[in-house]
């Protein structure tokens, strides 16, 4: 069975890790955000792709659940000594992936390309996608003015309320290659329980992806990142209550209106206003282990084949 | 007094250690060779600079004598496997600062702007200056054919014999910003207990740095590398043997023919042959501790002001 899986960064990851479990990695192609790569200390840092990298070979850091384990900060220390940016947190083991992407990068070789081989150093076996080679860029309008993603994420710790989102470079992107095969190719389309505006938003910002999903052939499962109308991390609740009026299964699925054939939620939420358009499936969606991210992986791929 | 500094590496940063306890920091000018510079991992390295910096700031790794004290060497080893280069060995905060350096020149800063400005974060009161802002690159010539200085120093362990060292860029590099005016209105120049072909040499190949030297109107007082005909770290003794034919102080003098006009020597090499244009001190060299530095520094401003 081939999976395409449209995937945000730390939630994204970790659902993923319980795909490949259950799944042949092999047959996985996974689309990562790019909207919130960033260049820093003259380094190109894709975020979503490294975390998605990281936990699927094993060097994430499970207790902080961002960035790598057995991980140093002096690098970055220095740099702030001499005056360098040091509002990133980027520690040193994650500084030397990002060097090694810059300098291909500057060498003239695509996003793609270089996730590709830092991928395949990095001993995944799955397709690990940029969702564009072209720069992506997501900004947020708040309303203490428009920020770019890292801005108001990091800098600013998301406090701001978001009224709007928006990727610049979107229009004009080509997806990067690869892209538009497998969601072609795949039995089963996935979007992870990630932010649907800032995580799978920019991914569906490129209009040709946007239509592939419009026009797929195969089902496509999208995971709630909401459980009881809550976010488990980060301001996606928020964000939906402002922008969208409510967390419900039903407001969520309205951002994937046209997109999505099923909706995984959490047995939180089966009381809640539940979508009319597209299927909901019930089922507990807390990646507590290993055991909790197979049987939800597992819940998404019945799903697809369940008669509705 | 002004003092105008030509010094390599780490050998002429342990003397400029010295040099700075004796004299006010404010009226030292250290022009620092750029000869072994290097581009790796995307990052602009610059190796007698940063031993200066490290040194003179109190930051540098007094046992393994390079680089900076408490270092950690993830990012390398990361980068390492990811495929990156990693022969030439970069520590976590080293990288710290290549990584501020790289950003800004890249936004088109020159080299001497931007070692002005990690000098002045770093706590240096005296001046650092590069030879030039324009590329230098040593290039040595062996047995076994020619490479960049740092192939041949690093990753060969500099193990080849050399038969000649070039200097690229260096006919038509102009001295950086305050180079000529240092040595225009230094009461005395001095040239650091460094290897005269590597570490010295690519500043001189700037012409009108030599030039300047040659037409000089305030004495110039060099330290010989040598004690006992031997280099107290490094090739210089192997070099000499090979290019100069002898490792006396007659050997040594004869790479500055016509830029100094005084040696100082050790007290192991005073019955080896003496150079018979220059005049030559003899004395202890041995950087042991900070009260030999000094000793050793204040041989030098001594030496130049007594009577031949």
């Amino acid at each position: 069975m081939r999976l395409a899986v449209l995937s945000g960064g730390v939630g994204g990851a970790r659902f993923l890790r319980g795909v490949l479990d259950v799944i042949e990695p092999t047959d996985v192609t996974i689309v990562g955000n790019v909207g919130d790569d960033l260049e820093i200390l003259g380094l190109h840092v894709s975020p979503d792709l490294d975390s998605i990298l990281y936990a699927l070979s094993g060097l994430s850091d499970e207790e902080r659940g961002w960035g790598r384990a057995d991980e140093t900060w002096n690098a970055l220390a220095s740099a702030a000594d001499l005056g360098g940016d040091a509002w990133f947190r980027l520690g040193d083991r994650d500084i030397g992936l990002h060097l090694v992407r810059s300098q291909l990068l500057r060498e003239g070789r695509p996003l793609s390309s270089v996730t590709a081989h830092l991928a395949r150093a990095a001993g995944l076996e799955c397709t690990l996608l940029p969702a564009s080679d072209n720069p992506l860029r997501t900004f947020v309008e708040t309303p203490a003015g428009t920020f770019a993603f890292q801005t108001w994420f990091v800098a600013r710790g998301h406090q701001d309320d978001v009224d709007a989102v928006h990727v610049t470079g979107a229009p004009e992107a080509a997806p990067a290659p690869g892209v538009l095969d497998a969601l072609a190719d795949a039995d089963l389309i996935v979007i992870t329980p990630s932010n649907p505006y800032v995580s799978i938003g920019p991914i569906l910002a490129v209009a040709e992806i946007r239509e592939a999903l419009e026009d797929r052939s195969a089902p496509c499962v999208a995971v709630s990142p909401l459980i009881g109308g809550r976010a488990v991390k980060g301001p996606a609740d928020r964000m939906l209550e402002r922008m969208a009026g409510g967390t419900s299964p039903a407001h969520l699925a309205a951002c994937y209106a046209g997109l999505i054939d099923v909706l995984i939620i959490d047995e939180a939420d089966a009381q809640a206003e539940l979508p009319t358009d597209v299927r909901t499936v019930v089922t507990r969606t807390l990646m507590t282990d290993d055991e909790a991210r197979r049987r939800l992986a597992r819940a998404v791929i019945d799903a697809a084949g369940s008669p509705a």
